[in-house]
């Protein structure tokens, strides 16, 4: 292990989030809410334990390899997960306890979006902007490493994207480097934000709402500045302006990246997983609208199917925003949305589950055991468009799969065994793991309630399913520490 | 599709199944009950059936292919499963619907055991008989299924155990003929109902509630002649019986059947399977009576653990026996159990669930997936014992898996669109695909409050279950009707 290129690297990492504790400092100023002690001194200490962190190994020069890049990346969210609750900790309006603060956090960073804080619209315009803002920074950390580090790392399955990725993407080599990729995708994420800012001002938030919910609209978060989240609005038109941009957000941003540089929109017709994902929201928003309009839930077919491709849309990129009547919708319903959060977004994108291209993968692998069973001896390859998957990708989605079952399953044991319904555990895990947000029964819309216990599990899960399972749980494996 | 040869087997089948009409009618005249017409006439329409069936055909001697496997399977527990409603539905008392009768015989068949009838303790003796023989005799026909047939049909990975069989039973070559290796399962399994019914008998059960919970023990069925079930004897004595033939029951019967013919215990002990088929049972007994215990459900230690062992075995092997003071004991207890019995017992044995050997085969697969990330180019074979699983048996076996949970999930939706709450469904589901009986919430003990189309998705369940997916659903392919 290369401690000090991880230290030093953690160090760069520190003092540049401490930047962006500036901007709600400067929220905080132009809007005099009385919190900008809070972002100034959470900027000095960040600033300073990173430049500290930085100076004592800045002469040392090691190369990091392939294995550090686990711990790497786990200590990235774990660390900022934590320097990012200091605003909170340190803010008098939200009182917050430390537990809150770092679930707070870390439900921002990883753009979960599940949140403990009753009483948003109350509450000073520099935390509001800052909550929003975690998830934006969130969702540009998850690109790079969904687009460019997970796939070196080879994390359940994601090989598939490395040297030669798949369809389209094969003859158009994606910048190289983790750096200039990076910088590539960025601009589309800018792009997609400053565009889905300037809709949701002109469908009619102010400027302020509009910058926060495009930032955790492009994100997949899911934070709102209001305790009704879109439903605040109760605009038809907000509702489909997110419907889109959640749509463009939960799509693998490699393939944004080819469509714009060859210009050609042909891109995301042939690519399967796209297909794949647009067809997933399409018929669970069909059965949705269906079940509200029979249901009587809303007596206008119309009403019943924008209502249903909101919630569709929300839940099954895992967005998570909800609009004030879903509550009320039949049980079914919920648990329909809350099952296809599992499946999540584009690998790439800033999705959460399981991800689109792995559910591909497992029912073809299903449906070939099907078929091998009645032609026990033909060779039956797994395509996924024209290219063949090895059977080392397949067995590596299992792996990703039944540890994402079995994580699950620990999770909501241990949930329950601090003594919260099963529901309610449930859904809470499921949330947080698929970095959805909002649960059921006692989770439905704040986690406020929970006993600590149960948020720092939760804190667990939301780490492990945005670090992808693999990631976080090899650390946890003597063979990682083996020289 | 050989259907005339199918059809003269199934023929053949019925005929030999209405022959399982006379022992409930010999009881029903010496308890002078009043039920005996029900099982006469039964008697008569399912032999004339079986001889129609068999007559129109039986100048065919066209041979079974592989393929037609399936489907004979298929009708097998079908077509028995509907001719066994036949008591259910001709019987005075209780007088049941033909939604209800199917259940009842279907959840018999499975070795499922979950009831609709209410007031057991009323019922004639000989309808109660009836039951607990349709359980012994399900898992006459699962032991041949599992030992015999789903290998051949390489069901699940389940080829595994085809021609050479891992570990120790490799040198011993399985009796080859699917007729002959059930006769010598089917010794075992007799010798283990006479061995468990005079356990129970001299532990202070009736003859006639002995026998009978002998059926449903070594079947591991779950059926009671009472409504508190094993409760109702209230004898630590008869707990602890249970648990030793419900262990012996759980395990896989070819491995008994080389134990003795060897006269060697130590074939158990080798045994990758059965090791940590109890190890798991012995984890979760242990964390059942910590819990019961430190909760203050029991005062005494020793009360904790013969409780905790009795209900940790009863649901881990899939039996669903119950004591009086379950319902009372916390969520959390509930809920791991309820995993747990996903798992389920060891292939080959009358136990229901995932199977212990895959569930092993998952967990190996898992960690290799592990160490792949930080040993990028190493080969780590699986190995089971002494024997390395080939990769195309990893797949079925993740294909298994994947389908499994795919089921269950499709299950659960549709059993929350009947209406029913979500943990109904979800136990629901759970204790029926894992031929576990009973569940959770509104069914804990008794099913007869669900609506018909919810008890039509818990058959197909439970079926779905005992022919371990991939048979079933075989059929639903086009694929299979292809010539
Ligand atoms: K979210
Ligand atoms: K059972």
């Amino acid at each position: 292990m290369q401690f000090s290129a991880i230290q030093r690297i953690l160090g760069i990492l520190l003092m540049v989030f401490s930047v962006t504790m500036l901007p709600p400092l400067l929220v905080s100023i132009w809007y005099d809410d009385g919190a900008y002690s809070a972002f100034l001194i959470a900027f000095i200490i960040i600033l300073m334990v990173g430049a500290v962190s930085w100076i004592m190994v800045s002469d040392q020069r090691r190369e990091l390899r392939l294995r550090d890049g686990f711990m790497v990346v786990v200590m990235f969210w774990t660390v900022l997960g934590i320097s990012g609750s200091l605003p909170f900790t340190l803010a008098v309006d939200p009182h917050m306890s430390l537990t809150d603060a770092v679930f707070e956090s870390i439900s921002g960073l990883t753009t979960t979006g599940s949140t403990v804080i009753m009483g948003l619209d109350e509450l000073p315009p520099s935390i509001l902007f800052y909550r929003q803002q975690l998830q934006w920074l969130g969702g540009m950390g998850i690109i790079v490493l969904a687009v460019a580090v997970l796939p070196m790392l080879g994390i359940g399955g994601m090989q598939l994207y490395r040297a030669e990725t798949p369809g389209p993407m094969k003859d158009s080599k994606l910048t190289p480097r983790i750096t200039e990729t990076a910088k590539a995708l960025w601009y589309i994420y800018l792009g997609l934000t400053i565009a889905c800012t300037l809709a949701y001002w002109a469908a009619g938030m102010s400027l302020f709402d509009a910058i926060g919910h495009a930032f955790s609209t492009i994100a997949i978060g899911g934070f709102s500045t209001h305790d009704a989240s879109i439903g605040f609005f109760d605009s038809t038109l907000i509702e489909m302006i997110a419907v889109v941009f959640l749509l463009l957000s939960g799509v693998n941003f490699a393939l944004h990246f080819i469509a714009i540089s060859r210009r050609n929109p042909k891109v995301y017709l042939v690519d399967s997983e796209f297909r794949f994902y647009l067809a997933v929201l399409l018929f669970v928003a069909i059965v949705v609208t269906v079940v509200l309009y029979t249901t009587g839930t809303y007596s206008d077919l119309g009403e019943a199917f924008t209502k249903g491709l909101f919630q569709a849309v929300s839940i099954g990129t895992t967005a998570g925003f909800t609009t004030a009547d879903y509550s009320l919708w039949p049980g079914f319903v919920a648990i329909v949305l809350l099952f296809t959060s599992f499946i999540g977004g584009c690998a790439g994108s800033t999705g959460g589950g399981i991800k689109v291209i792995r559910f591909l993968l497992l029912i073809k692998q299903g449906l070939r055991e099907i078929t091998r069973l009645i032609h026990p001896s033909a060779q039956i390859p797994i395509r996924v468009g024209q290219k063949t998957i090895t059977p080392r990708v397949v067995e590596a989605v299992w792996g990703f799969f039944a540890l994402y079952v079995a994580s699950f399953t620990f999770m909501y044991l241990a949930l329950a065994l601090t003594g919260l319904d099963l529901m309610t555990s449930f859904s809470a895990v499921a949330a947080s793991i698929n970095n959805l947000g909002p649960g059921l029964a006692s989770v439905g819309t704040n986690y406020a309630g929970l006993n600590d216990p149960a948020k720092w599990i939760l804190c667990f899960a939301m780490l492990l399913g945005r670090l992808e399972i693999f990631t976080l749980l090899v650390l946890l494996t003597p063979a990682y520490w083996r020289k």
